[in-house]
C-alpha cells in the first residue's frame, strides 16, 4: 500500500478521493438532490480516473512491450467505458453517444491543442515523430467514415426500414472497427514497431507499483468508478436542466473532460517537458481507441445489457464535429513540427464547438 | 493469331472466353432466365476485359509515348464505357450512375488498398513516386467537386426549375471536365513528363502483339463486350431481386469489380513485384479517367443515344462515397511510402461502403 | 501630388478614375438607370481600389515592420469592407454574405490559381515558402468551421429558437475569430516572423509616396469608394434582373472580382516575376483576412448601423464553396512547389462554382 499512499500524498488531485464516500452516501441519503450529486460525482470521478490510469500503466509496465501495449490499448479509456456502460444500462443512449463523440472531439482537439500550446509557450519550435500521429489520424478517419456512412446511405430510404438497417449495419461495422483496431495494434506494436519509437505510453508513471498493488487498485477503483458513474448518470439530466446547461454541452464537453482528466494531465506534462511525441500519442491514441474500440464494444454490449440494442448512428452535429476533428488533427500533425499558434488554431476549433453546444437551447 | 492463342493458353482467366458464345446463345434461347444470364454475362465479361486491355496496350506500345499514352487514357476503361453505354441505351440511368460512382470508388479504394496490402505483405516498407498519385488525386478532387456542387447549389431552389438547371449545368461541367482531363494529359505526357517517370502503364504486357492483330482484337472484342453488356444490363435488375441483393450493391460493387478486373490483375501483380508506382498509377489513373472522361462522355452521348439526356447529379450517398474515396486516396498517397496497414485502412473504408450497400433494403 | 499624378500617368487602369465623377453625377441625374449605374460603379471602383491599395502600402512602408503589417492586415481589404458596409446599411444581408463568401472563394481559388498558371507558363517549376500558405490555410479552415458549425448544430432544433441562437452564437464566434486573427498576426509578425520571410507584402509598390500624400489619398479615396459603393449597392439588384444574371453570380463573382482587382494585379505580377511567395501570401492572406476580420467586424458593426443584427449563417451552397476552397488551397500549397497544371486545377474548381452560380435561376 505504501506506494499508493505516497502517490496520494504527492498528488493533490488524489485528495479528491475523499469525495467518493461522500457522493455514495449522499446518493442514499438525498437521492433527489440532483445538482449536488452531479457536482460531487464529477469531482469524485477525476481522482478515480487518475488512479485507474496509474494502475493500468503499472500493470502494463510489468508485462512487457506487446502485452503492456495491449493492456493500455484496451484499458486506457476504462473511465469513459464505465461511464458509458452506466448510461447504457439506464437506456440513456443519447448520453452514451454524446459522451463517445465528446471524448473523441475533446481528445483530438482540446488535449492535442493545449499540448501544442503549452509546449509552444515553452519551446520555440517542437518536432515530433509524425508516424504515430499519422497512424492514429488514419484510424480516426476510418472510424468517422464508419459513423458517417450509415446516415448518408440511409437518407433516401423509407423510415420504416431504417431502424433494422441501421441496427444490422452497426453490428457489422462494430466488428469491422474492432478488427481494424486490432490490426493497428499488430502493426504498431509488432510488425512496424520501429516506426513508432518515442511515442510509447508506458514510462510516464513517476514510480512503478508492485504488480499485486496495481491489480488490486485496478479492480477496486473500477468498482468505485462504476458506482460513481451510476450516480452521475442518474443525476445529470435534472442537474443540467436546473443549471440551465444544455444536455448536449454536458455530454460532449463536461463528461469528456471529466473522463479524460487523467490522460489530460499526462499529455500536458509531457508537452511541457518537450516530449511532444508522447502528448500527441496520448491525445490521438485515446481518441482513436474510443472510436474504434470503446464505441464498437458498447454497441455489441448493448445487446446484452441495454433495454434495446444501440446503433452507431449519431446526431448529424456530432458526426460533423468528429469529421472536423479528424481533419484538423490530420492537417496539423502532417508536418511533425509545432509552434504555439498551431495550438491556438486547434483549441479555437474546439472553442467553436463548445460555444455552439453551450448556446444550444436546453431541450435539444 | 499465334500470340493471341499463346496468351490464351498461358492465362487461365482467358479460358472463360468459352462462355461468350454460351451467354449469347442463352440470351436467344432462354431470355427469361435472368439470374443465369446475369451470372454468365459477368463471367464472360472478365476475360473480354482482359483481352481488351492487352490489345489496347499493344497498340499503345507501337504508337510511341505520347500517342500511346493518349490511347491508354481514352481506351483504358473501354469495358466500363461499353457497359455504361448499354445501360444508357436502355434508359437505366440509375445503373449508369451507380456503375460510374462504383468504378471510381472501387479503383480508388479497393484496387489501391489491395495493392498496398499485397505489396506490404511482401515488402516491409515500399516507396513510390508520389507525383503521379498527387496529380490523379487532384484530378479526382476536381471531378468530385463538379459532381457535388450542382446538388448543393440547387438545394435551395424550387423543384420545377431544378431539372433544366441540372441539365444545362451537367453539359457545361462535362465539357469542363474533359478539357481539364485533356490538359492533365498534356501536363503528364508532354510538358512535365519527367516528373512522372516510373509510373507509365505501357510495359506491363508480357509480350507485344503485332499491330494488325492488336487492332483486330480491339475491334472484335469491343463488339463482343458490347453484346454481352447488353445481356448483362437486361438481366441485372431481375437477377438482383431474385438473389436478394440490393441493386445499389450490384451497380456499385459487382459491376465495378467486373469492369475493372483486367486493371485489377495488372495493379496487383505490379504491387507484388514492388512496382508500386505502377499500381498506384493504374488504380488512381483509372479512377480519374472514369470521373473526368468516361462520365462526361456518357453525359454528352446521352443527348444522342439515350431516351432523355442524362445529368451529372448523383445520389447523395454516391457523392459522399466519391468524396471520401478521393480524400482517402489523397491522404494515404501523401507521403509516397506504404506498409501493409495502409492497405488495411484503405480496404476497410471500402468494406464500410460495401457493407452499407449490401444491407441497404433492395428496393432502393 | 507629383507621385500620385506620375502613378496615374503610368498606370492605365487609373485612367478609369475619370468615371468617378460621372457615376456620382449620373446617380443624381438618372437614379432610375440601374443598369448604367451598375456598370459605371463597377468600373469606377476598380481604379479607386487600386489607389487605396497603393496608399495603404505606402503608409505601411513608412511605419516599420510590425505596425505596417498590422495596417496591411486591417486595411488590406478596405474596398471589400466599404462595399459590404454600404450593403449592410441598406439591409441587404444576402448581398453582404454573398460578397464575403465570394471574396474568400475568389481570393483562395481564382487569385491563387491564376497566379500558379501565369507563374507556371513562364517558369517550369516554381518553389515558394509554404509556411505562410499553411498558416493562412489554417486560419481559413478555422473560419470555415466557425461558419459551418452553427447551421449543422442548429439543424435538429425547432425553427422558433433558431434566430436567437444563431444571433448570440454569431456574436461569440465573431469575437473568437477576431481574437484568433490577432494572435495569428502576433505569431507571423512577432514571435515566429523568421518563418515567414519572403512573403511580406510591403515592397510591391514601385514607388513610395510621402506619408502626407499617402494618408490624404487613403482618407479621400475611402470616402469616394464609400459613395460609389452606395450607388453600386442600390443598382445591383435591378441591374442583375435586367441583364438576366442571377444575383448569386453578381454577389459571388462580380463584386468579388471588382473588390479584389487591386490585389489581383499585385498577385499576378508577382507570379510573373517568379515571386510566388508574394502571390500566395496576397491570395490566401486576403482570403483569411476577409474570413477572420472583415466578416466578424461586419457582424459586430451590424448591431450599430444595420436595421437588424446580422448573423454568421450562410447559404449552404456558400458554406460548401468556402469549405472546398479551403481544402483546395490547403491541398495545393502543401508541397511548396507549383507548375502550370496546378493552376489549371485550382481555376477549374473556381470555374465549376462560377458556372453553377451563373446558371442558377435568377430568383434565387
Amino acid at each position: 500500500m505504501t506506494p499508493l499512499l505516497r502517490e496520494i500524498r504527492r498528488n493533490r488531485l488524489l485528495w479528491l478521493l475523499a469525495l467518493v464516500p461522500v457522493v455514495l452516501s449522499a446518493q442514499i441519503l438525498k437521492p433527489e438532490a440532483h445538482t449536488l450529486l452531479f457536482v460531487l460525482s464529477i469531482m469524485a470521478i477525476v481522482p478515480l480516473a487518475t488512479l485507474l490510469s496509474l494502475a493500468t500503466e503499472s500493470v502494463a509496465a510489468k508485462t512487457g512491450d506487446i502485452l503492456g501495449g495491449l493492456l493500455n490499448a484496451t484499458l486506457g479509456n476504462l473511465t469513459e467505458l464505465l461511464i458509458a456502460l452506466a448510461a447504457l444500462r439506464a437506456g440513456q443512449y443519447v448520453l452514451v453517444k454524446a459522451s463517445i463523440a465528446g471524448a473523441i472531439v475533446t481528445n483530438a482537439l482540446f488535449m492535442l491543442g493545449v499540448s501544442f500550446l503549452i509546449g509552444g509557450l515553452n519551446h520555440h519550435i517542437q518536432e515530433y515523430n509524425r508516424n504515430n500521429a499519422r497512424l492514429q489520424a488514419g484510424l480516426l478517419f476510418v472510424a468517422t467514415v464508419a459513423i458517417l456512412i450509415p446516415s448518408v446511405v440511409a437518407e433516401a430510404d423509407a423510415v420504416s426500414t431504417k431502424a433494422a438497417f441501421a441496427q444490422t449495419l452497426s453490428m457489422g461495422l462494430s466488428v469491422l472497427l474492432i478488427a481494424t483496431y486490432g490490426l493497428g495494434l499488430v502493426f504498431s506494436l509488432k510488425t512496424h514497431s520501429e516506426l513508432f519509437a518515442g511515442s510509447d505510453h508506458v514510462d510516464v508513471g513517476t514510480l512503478q507499483w508492485p504488480i499485486g498493488l496495481a491489480l488490486t487498485t485496478l479492480a477496486g477503483v473500477t468498482v468505485l468508478v462504476a458506482f460513481v458513474s451510476e450516480v452521475f448518470v442518474e443525476s445529470v439530466q435534472q442537474a443540467a436542466a436546473a443549471l440551465g446547461i444544455s444536455s448536449a454541452f454536458v455530454g460532449f464537453i463536461i463528461v469528456a473532460l471529466v473522463g479524460g482528466a487523467a490522460e489530460m494531465v499526462a499529455a500536458l506534462s509531457a508537452a511541457h517537458k518537450d516530449r511532444l511525441d508522447l502528448s500527441v500519442g496520448i491525445a490521438l491514441g485515446s481518441a482513436s481507441q474510443i472510436a474504434l474500440f470503446v464505441a464498437p464494444v458498447l454497441v455489441l454490449v448493448s445487446y446484452v445489457i441495454g433495454p434495446t440494442p444501440m446503433n452507431l448512428q449519431f446526431w448529424p452535429g456530432a458526426v460533423a464535429m468528429m469529421l472536423i476533428s479528424t481533419m484538423t488533427a490530420s492537417l496539423v500533425t502532417n508536418t511533425g513540427r509545432s509552434a504555439w499558434f498551431i495550438g491556438v488554431l486547434v483549441v479555437t476549433v474546439y472553442g467553436i464547438f463548445a460555444m455552439a453546444l453551450y448556446l444550444l437551447p436546453p431541450r435539444v
